[in-house]
């Protein structure tokens, strides 16, 4: 699916509905800083337009959804809680090149913002599987739909402005391979990319 | 206007004219940094439901005016530039009380976004009154309504969550002097608040 070389652990659904307090929220920050991310990109590279229309287009909709998400908290009860510590991104991040010139440094944001949808595309289609809450399964059945269609944005421009770089597949292959060995140590907690 | 207690100096609006690049480029990153200061609330405060709400809301409205902003710029044949630093805006920020308790901290976060979108307010109510460009005076009336809302929705919460530790008019009344001991220093460079 998109590419990922290892599928996330079933069993990670098993402990995720146990607490569902814990994913919303964490859910709901991952929306955020998915807006906030690609506010980053844009800020970065102003001069390219089509680039700053979609990143902010993107950053709206990742607000859409962390309402979305809230809401959910609210009709159950539940209040949001703090931020989570996302390790997963955090590793991910370390696998970015940086102090490179712009167009490198570009290609490895866009990326790292595809290997994150790819990932969180996968896990929210575990989630409308396999989910015991149907109001639950029909919600990440439509939210993996974004996440794709992110993932897809990601891809394209990474392709705009860096194949004449260098091969994009090539360094998307190496994305996925560095993703497979991280993720065999996740599927353990209860958060989106826990 | 608002309460201010100094008004910007009208010649501003002559140095605007010369450089409609520069005042779109700097007006556009201040809708960015007021989506993401509106954010950088909600982070601190998620126990606080209705905040939350509403400034995700703001985010999004913040973001969407940046989205016009940048077609003005894209409609001219310009190009949208990097961010500038906001000098005003790093003044304001140094008469936040930092280090107290998260309520107090709160009220001044409050006021704080309440004080910039006044002072916005005001100079897109100049702009719209004196600019020597039709098309940009509709545009600024249009956006100083929306910047008197956002003071307002500041100043509610400002009450909601700190009539109970302070004096939110006295507090207010402190902001506002301070404000206008800085602008009389500004009125004199071609961006939103300079």
């Amino acid at each position: 699916m998109l590419g990922l070389k290892l599928e996330t652990d079933p069993r990670w659904v098993n402990i995720v509905e146990k607490n569902i307090s814990e994913i919303l929220t964490d859910h709901a920050y991952c929306e955020q800083k998915a807006a906030t991310n690609a506010l980053s990109i844009m800020i970065s590279y102003p001069y390219h337009t089509d680039l700053v229309v979609e990143m902010v287009k993107l950053a709206k909709e990742e607000l859409t959804h962390f309402e979305l998400v809230h809401q959910k908290i609210n009709e159950r009860g539940l209040t949001l809680g703090f931020e989570r510590k996302d390790e997963y991104v955090g590793e991910l991040y370390k696998f970015m090149r940086k102090g490179h010139k712009k167009e490198i440094v570009l290609i490895d944001r866009l990326l790292f913002g595809a290997m994150i949808e790819a990932r969180s595309c996968e896990r929210f289609k575990l989630l409308s599987e396999q989910i015991n809450d149907e109001d639950l399964k029909l919600f990440y059945r439509d939210l993996m739909i974004s996440e794709a269609n992110h993932y897809t944005l990601f891809i394209r421009f990474a392709r705009k402005y860096g194949s004449h770089v260098e091969d994009i597949d090539l360094r998307w292959q190496q994305w996925l391979s560095y993703e497979a060995e991280l993720v065999k140590n996740y599927s353990k907690k209860e958060t989106i990319h826990g």
